[in-house]
């Protein structure tokens, strides 16, 4: 099986070298930008191409793993002159159905992890999502992840929504609250490094405990003093203060709606 | 060196663990609530007691381990008739300030962690902060601490505040955007195990990375068609909603300020 890699930005480049390292045969890849390319090219010993229309056209399956935004303007271009392919996109957030009237066999791929050009992932224990518009597509996919991964569902756009609107909260907002504490140690002299274990251990107990329930903190119980005294050390950030308050008394309701004793 | 510990609760337990299995005497426990003093009393094989009057004149060492509330209504009897010895507390939140006039010789001795009745933690990897207001205790936390932990640091209260304020950020606001994210898996019918690689792979980057580089996500780069449809796609909760927008903008507001490209 033949495949064409269009993007190479954090998440191409993750799953290009997954694809590689898997035995799969990554014969071509894309990238407007010509250094991306290149780099891409490079590590994966293969062509790299700059212009859509110098994509090869006997690729069997096309994997788009562009930004969002620029998914409509790539699409219509890549499946003209390739229309027997099977053209997957790699977004959470982009339902299925961004293929119809474009591509006849079309699907998603979407491996759900932060990438970042700087970190190696272990693929393998990735969770992959996919979804095809046929049957015979869907087992091609599966059998593709599966080289990939051990943690393989299939997911219908509805739920890849949600999967990608929680994922926000799990990772992107999480590293944000890993930020604010950052710089809240920094002001106070502190290095970030004393916070990892207590990091690592909050990550740990979900895996045994359903978040809810491993709640701890002053917004658990709602303790007016503990809080008082925090949002005065933040006065000098209002912004920050505001999600403290607000994130707090979020806490409180969840505790009140799941979790009452 | 004779410990006397007060209170029953998560932090006490674990700590009361922790000090037994590393060779330290601790001779009785305190808590009001009968069934968690018996409880602690038999896990330390120790006796425990309900009634500040019944604690033990003759330890070395008081650690508090009680709630912030309750703290001022334990320490000022504890001391009575005990002046002799050093009293701790172990809250982040407290200043050591609040020993002054109650006992002359005070510190505070505080492991920054999660503790959970439910789940074993292990002590050696919790970074413990500790304060004195002398030379001899100071160098006594130190030697305490040093037998539990490998990392060991003074700071002062001022630092303390600062920690716990961060810890806020780092573990409980953290949890929460876990639970909210194991909401909306509820919702969509998907297990909570899906996220756990993501999870562990976000704590696992600010290993390695600043968390304000490691940031990743539609917020980063304030990509608002997507914010528009989490958004919309969390139109039956509010308050989530809410949470959504705000967080991203400090995303953005964090990039654009510490991150810039």
């Amino acid at each position: 099986m033949k495949i064409a890699l269009i993007g190479a930005g954090n998440l191409a480049t993750r799953l290009g070298v997954a694809l590689v390292a898997g035995g799969q045969s990554v014969v071509q890849v894309y990238s407007r930008t010509e250094a991306s390319a290149a780099a891409l090219g490079k590590t994966l010993h293969c062509p790299a191409v700059t212009s859509l229309e110098q994509v090869c056209r006997d690729a069997d399956v096309y994997i788009v793993a562009v930004k969002d935004a620029a998914f409509s303007g790539v699409a219509a271009s890549l499946v003209s002159g390739r229309s027997r392919a099977l053209f997957v996109h790699t977004a959470g957030s982009l339902p299925m159905s961004v293929w119809e009237g474009v591509a006849s066999r079309h699907g998603v791929f979407y491996p759900m992890q932060t990438f970042s050009k700087q970190r190696e992932v272990d693929f393998s224990a990735i969770p992959i999502f996919i979804e095809a518009n046929n049957a015979a597509d869907l087992t091609l996919l599966k059998a593709l992840a599966s080289a990939l991964s051990t943690q393989v569902y299939e997911a219908d756009s509805r739920q890849r929504r949600a999967l990608h609107l929680a994922a926000v909260f799990a990772c992107n907002f999480t590293n944000h609250m890993y930020a604010l504490c950052g710089h809240l140690l920094d002001e106070a002299g502190l290095p970030f490094e004393v916070m990892l274990p207590l990091i690592d251990e909050t990550a740990a107990k979900v895996h045994e405990l359903p978040p809810a329930e491993a709640q701890t903190g002053p917004a658990v119980r709602y303790d007016e003093n503990v809080i008082a005294r925090h949002l005065e050390a933040l006065s000098a950030h209002p912004e920050w203060q505001d999600l403290y308050e607000r994130i707090s008394k979020s806490i409180h309701h969840d505790k009140l709606r799941f979790n009452p004793d």
